[in-house]
C-alpha cells in the first residue's frame, strides 16, 4: 500500500483527493494545504484522512511514500524538489513546471533520486483519448495527414497565466500522447488577442509542424459562453473525430475511401474523389480519467517503471508551449521546438 | 422581365439553370456551353430554353440583358469583360477573377457602363448568414470579440486551384458580408499543407486581423469523410454559433454575462467570471440561398442599384485571398490586405 | 419509354411532376388537374409537358401509358378505376383508397386487367428504409423483439381526415415493408384524443400485436412545433435507431450483447445483463425517395411484375388503418387486423 | 442537525450515503444492512460513520432521527412502518410500496405520528423537471395538450419486477410533480410484452387519461443498448421536449402559433396551421438531483411540513401502476385510477 499526501486543497486538489481514496493500492494519509481550515472543510466531517498545514511534517512521515502536487504552477518546482529530496515519488499537476529549464532540472533529479515523476495530464487517461492512442499507434487511421483540436471553453479568466498556459497543455499532451514515436512537433507558429483587454491573451491559436510534414492546429479560447472541445485527426485510411461535449458518441471513425477516378457526375475533372464511408461510434467505457490516472501512479511505483504521462511528457509539453509563447511574442514567426533528450515512450 | 442567359452547364451552371427560371421577374433565354450537348442535357427533355455554343449569340440577342458566368475561374475575365462590353448586366461565380488586378479592371469597367456586377456569394444569401449579419451589424451581439470558422469538407480535391482558393472565398465572403462597417480585415498570416501529395494546399489556416485589434480564423480542409461546417462568432453580448450541418438547430445564440465578480467555490483567484445563459435557436425559413441570390440579382438590375454582394464585395475576398496566398509562401508570415478603394457597402 | 400523366397538381403532384421528368424510362405525357391554371402555373414557364383538365382526354391518350393519381383519397377509387378500364398502369397516393372494401375491388381489378397497380408509399424508398429492410430480413438484427415508431409533426392539421389517415399509412406502410415475411401485424389497440377541438383526432397511438408475441407501436401527432421522426427496431442481436431529422446520422445499428450473467457490481440480482456495444452508422446514399419509386414504378411496368409496393401491400395498409379507427372508436379495446388473401412480397 | 441512517447499501443506498454527507443539515450517523460487510464496504476505508446489521440499534439510538430506506421494495412497508412507530421521520426510495394499500396505511401512521413521510422520486429534483414544473404551472407553455414520455433503458432486467414497476414510477412520479393542480390522471390502459422471455413483462406502454380530456403517454423498455429519455409537453403556447441524455440541451421549449389562415401555396386546403417558432435553450445549473431531494427532506424536517413528493405523492403513483397493472392484465381494458383523499400539493 502505498502512503500518499495530497498537496494543496484549491480547485483541482479535491478531486485528487476523491480519487486517492478509491484507489485500492494507495493509502491517502494527508491533505495538505496552507490553509488548513480549507483543507479540513475539503475532506469533510466524516474523514480519517489527517489535514495538515505543514509540508514538512508530510515530508518527514515515513508512512508517506509520495506526493501529488496540486498548487499554483510557480510553487511546483521547490515542492517536488523537496519531496524529491526527501525520496517521495511525485505527481504534478499541468503544467510540471512555469519554464523548460525548471522542468529538466526535476527530471533529471528524479531520475538520479530512482523516484517517479509523473505529470497529471488527465485527458490522456480519459477512455477516448485511450481508445485515439491505440487506433492512431496501431496504425488501423494509417498515416497522419492533420490534426486539428479546439477547444473553447466557458472557463474562468485567469488572474496569472494566458489561455495558452491554461488550457494548451490539454492539447499539447494529448498530442504528445497519442501521435506515433516517429511523428513528433518540430515548430510552431502562435498567435494571440485579447480583446478583453484583460492583460493577457484570452484566444490564441497554435499551427504546429509535425516532423512528417503534416500540421497539427491548436485552438484555445477562453471566451465563449459555450463549451466546444471539438478534435479531429484525420489519417490516411480513417478520420477520428472526438467530441468531448457529446457523452453518447464522443468518439467517432470515418471510413474513408479515397480514389483516384474520373467521376463524370459532379465534379468532372477532379483528379482525386473521396466518398463518404461508414462511421464507427465505438463503445467506451465510462470511467473517470482521474481514477485511471491515480492506479497508473500506483502501478508505476509499484513496479519501478515510468508512468505513461512520465516528467519527460511533461517536458515535451513544456518545450511545445514555450516555443508557442516565444512564436506570439514574435508576431506569429516559426520558432523551432527544443528537443528533450530523450522522448522515448 | 429580365431576359438572362446562364453561361456554362458543368457543376454549378444546373444550379443557376433551375433558379432562375424559379425567379417571376426574370426570364431565361439560353443556357450556353461550348459543349452543346451539356447545355441540352442540363435543360434536359421538356425545356424551352435555348441551348447554345455560342457565347457571340448570346450576346448579340437584344432579349438577354444579362449573364450568368458559371465557368471555369480563369475564364471569367474574358466572359464578363465582353458582356460588360456588350451593355449586359453581369453575375460572376466567385472568386470573381483569378487575380485582385483583373477584378479591379472589371469593377471599374461595370461602373463606367453601367451595369450591374454581381458575385455569386451564395452564403450570404442564405437565411442563417442574413440572420447573423443582422445581429452582428444591428449590435445585438456586441462588440466583436472573435470570429471562428471551420469548413472541413468531403469535397473533391480540385484539379487547378488549392483548398484556400477553393473554400475560402466562402469563409472569406461570408466575414465581408456579416462584419459591421467599421471592422475590416487588415492583415492575414496563412499556413498550408499538402499532406497527400496533391501538389497543392489540401489543409490550411488563415489568421486574419481585423481592424478592431481582434482575430478572424478561418480553417479550410479537403480531407476528411465528413462536413464540419461550424462557425463561432463571439461578442461582448452574444455569442452565435453556426453549425451549417445541423439543420433542425443551425443558429444559437448564446446569451452570457461577464461578471467581474469573487467567485469563492470553484475558481477562486479570478478576476472574470463567466456564466452560460440561456440559448436562443431563431426560426428560419427553409429557403433555397441561390433563389434569394437571384432574386436580388433582378432587383439590383430592376432598381439601378449595386447588389448586395457587388463587384466590390468581389474584390474584398480576392484582397484577403492574395495576401493569405502571399503569405502561405512566406511561410505564414503577415501580409497586410489591400483595400479597395470604396469598401462601403 | 412509358408516357405518363400525372393526376392532381396540389399538395403532392408536383414532386412527381418533376421526378417523372427526371426518369430516363418515362415520358410525361400530361399534368392534369380540374383547375386548369394550377396545372399550367405548377408546369412552369418552360416546359412542353401538356397541361390539361380532361381526365378523359388523358385516358384516351394512346400514348399514355400509365397514370400516377396525386388527388384527394375520396376520388382515389373512380380515377383508378376508371383507369385500369382503359388499360392504364396506375401509381396512387396513399392511401390507396379509403376503405378497405374499396381498395380489395380494385387490386382485383388491375390483376384482371394485367395492369401494374402501384402504392407511392414513398417512405419505402427512402436510402435509411431499404437499409432497414436488408438489415431485419436479412436476420442481421436477429428476432424482431419491439419496434418503436414516433411520428411527431409539425404538419397542418388536415380538414378531411384524423392524425391517423394522415400520418398512421407511412408508419403501416414502413412496418409492412421492412418485416420478414413471417412477421405480420395480427391486431391493434388505438387510442385517440382531439385536445385542439379539431373534430377529429389530433394525436394517436396504435398498439400492434405481431404475430410473433412482440409489439409494435406507432405514435402519431400534428400537435408539435418540432418535427419527431424516431423509429426504434430492436431485435435480439442489434437495435436500430433511425432518426429521420438527422440527416448527418440517420440510421444507427447499435450492437448489443446479452449475457446471463452475476454483475456483482451494480445491480447484483439480475438474471441477464446488457452491456452497451459499439454503433455503426452506415453510409447512405443521398437519393430522393420519389425518384426511386418512379423508377421501381417503370421497372415494374416494363418487366410485367409486381412492384415493391404493390396493390397488396396498399390493401394490408387499410387493414391496419381500419381495426385501428375501429379500435379508437370502440374505446381502445383490441381489433383483429383483416387478413388479405395473398400477402406475400 | 439531522441525526440520519441509511438503510441498505445495495445499488441505490451508496448515493444516498454520499448526499446526505454532502448536506450540511443532516449528520449521517449510520449504514445499516443485513450485510455488514458489504455496510463497510461501501463506506470505505476513511469513514468515520457507522456500518451495522441491526435495524434495531438504529431504531433505539436517539442521535437518529431520520431514516432513509433504499432496500428492496417489499421490505419497504415494514422497515417504514417500524421507523414511524420508533417516532422517526422516513424517507423511501421508489415505490412507496409494493401495493397501494399499503402505502395508504403508512401514509395515515406518519400523519398520525407527526413525522415527514417522503418519496425518494429523484428525478422530480434535477433542475429539468424543476424548470418544467414552472412551466407547465406557471401556465407559461398554455393548457397542456399532450404529454409524452420515452424511458428506454440500457437498465438491467429484473428479477422480482416488470418493467412497469421498474421504471414507470419516474415517469409516473414526473407526471404527478408537473401536472397543474386541476390536471390529474383518471384512467389507464397498458400493453406489455415479453419477447425475451423474461417471465414478465419488458416492454410496456401506458395511455393515461387526463381529467382535461387529454392523453400522457408512457412507453418504458429494458431491452435497448442505447438510452432514450425524450418527454415532450405539447401546450397551447409551447411546447416543452426534454432530451435527458443530452446534456448540452436537455431542454428546449418551443414557441408556436397557432393560425387559422388560408395557405395557399402547401397545404391549401386547410383550416388550421402552424409554424415553427424559436426555441429557447434554458439555462440549466449542474446540480445533482439527489442532493437536492436530501436538503428538501432535511428541510421538510425542520420546517415540519410535508415535502415535495411526500407520501401522498407516493400514493398516487401507486394508484397509476396499480391500475397499469390491472388493464395489462385485462388486455388493455381502460381502468380507472383510484382517486386518493387528499391530492393537494
Amino acid at each position: 500500500m502505498i502512503g500518499l499526501a495530497v498537496i494543496g486543497a484549491g480547485y483541482w486538489g479535491p478531486n485528487l483527493v476523491r480519487n486517492a481514496q478509491a484507489t485500492p493500492a494507495i493509502r491517502l494519509e494527508y491533505l495538505c494545504d496552507l490553509d488548513l481550515d480549507r483543507a479540513k472543510a475539503t475532506l469533510g466531517r466524516y474523514s480519517t484522512v489527517k489535514a495538515t498545514s505543514s509540508y514538512e511534517q508530510v515530508l518527514d512521515d515515513p508512512a508517506v511514500h509520495a506526493v501529488a502536487v496540486a498548487t499554483p504552477a510557480g510553487t511546483h518546482f521547490d515542492l517536488a524538489r523537496a519531496a524529491i529530496e526527501a525520496g517521495k515519488h511525485v505527481l504534478v499537476e499541468k503544467p510540471l513546471t512555469p519554464s523548460y529549464e525548471e522542468g529538466v532540472k526535476l527530471v533529471e533529479m528524479a531520475e538520479r533520486a530512482g523516484v517517479v515523476l509523473m505529470c497529471d495530464h488527465t485527458f490522456c487517461y480519459t477512455p477516448a483519448v485511450q481508445r485515439i492512442r491505440e487506433l492512431v499507434r496501431s496504425g488501423e487511421i494509417g498515416d497522419i495527414r492533420f490534426v486539428d483540436s479546439v477547444r473553447i471553453n466557458l472557463g474562468l479568466v485567469q488572474p496569472d497565466v494566458n489561455v495558452l498556459w491554461d488550457l494548451a497543455p490539454h492539447d499539447a499532451s494529448i498530442l504528445d500522447f497519442i501521435l506515433p514515436d516517429d511523428v513528433t512537433p518540430v515548430a510552431v507558429s502562435a498567435h494571440g488577442s485579447d480583446p478583453i483587454d484583460a492583460g493577457r491573451a484570452c484566444v490564441a491559436y497554435l499551427t504546429v509542424w509535425l516532423s512528417n510534414g503534416t500540421l497539427a492546429h491548436i485552438h484555445v479560447n477562453w471566451l465563449s459562453p459555450t463549451k466546444i472541445r471539438t478534435t479531429v485527426i484525420g489519417g490516411s485510411r480513417r478520420t477520428i473525430v472526438w467530441d468531448d461535449v457529446n457523452p453518447s458518441q464522443r468518439l467517432a471513425v470515418y471510413d474513408r475511401g479515397v480514389d483516384r477516378a474520373e467521376t463524370l457526375d459532379e465534379r468532372r475533372q477532379t483528379l482525386i474523389s473521396y466518398r463518404l464511408g461508414d462511421v464507427l461510434v465505438p463503445a467506451l467505457p465510462e470511467r473517470e480519467a482521474l481514477r485511471t490516472m491515480m492506479a497508473e501512479f500506483a502501478s508505476a511505483i509499484a513496479e519501478q517503471r515510468p508512468p505513461l504521462t512520465d516528467g519527460r511528457s511533461g517536458l515535451r509539453v513544456l518545450a511545445l508551449l514555450e516555443a508557442a509563447v516565444a512564436s506570439m511574442e514574435l508576431g506569429g514567426a516559426r520558432v523551432e521546438i527544443k528537443k528533450t533528450d530523450d522522448t522515448a515512450r
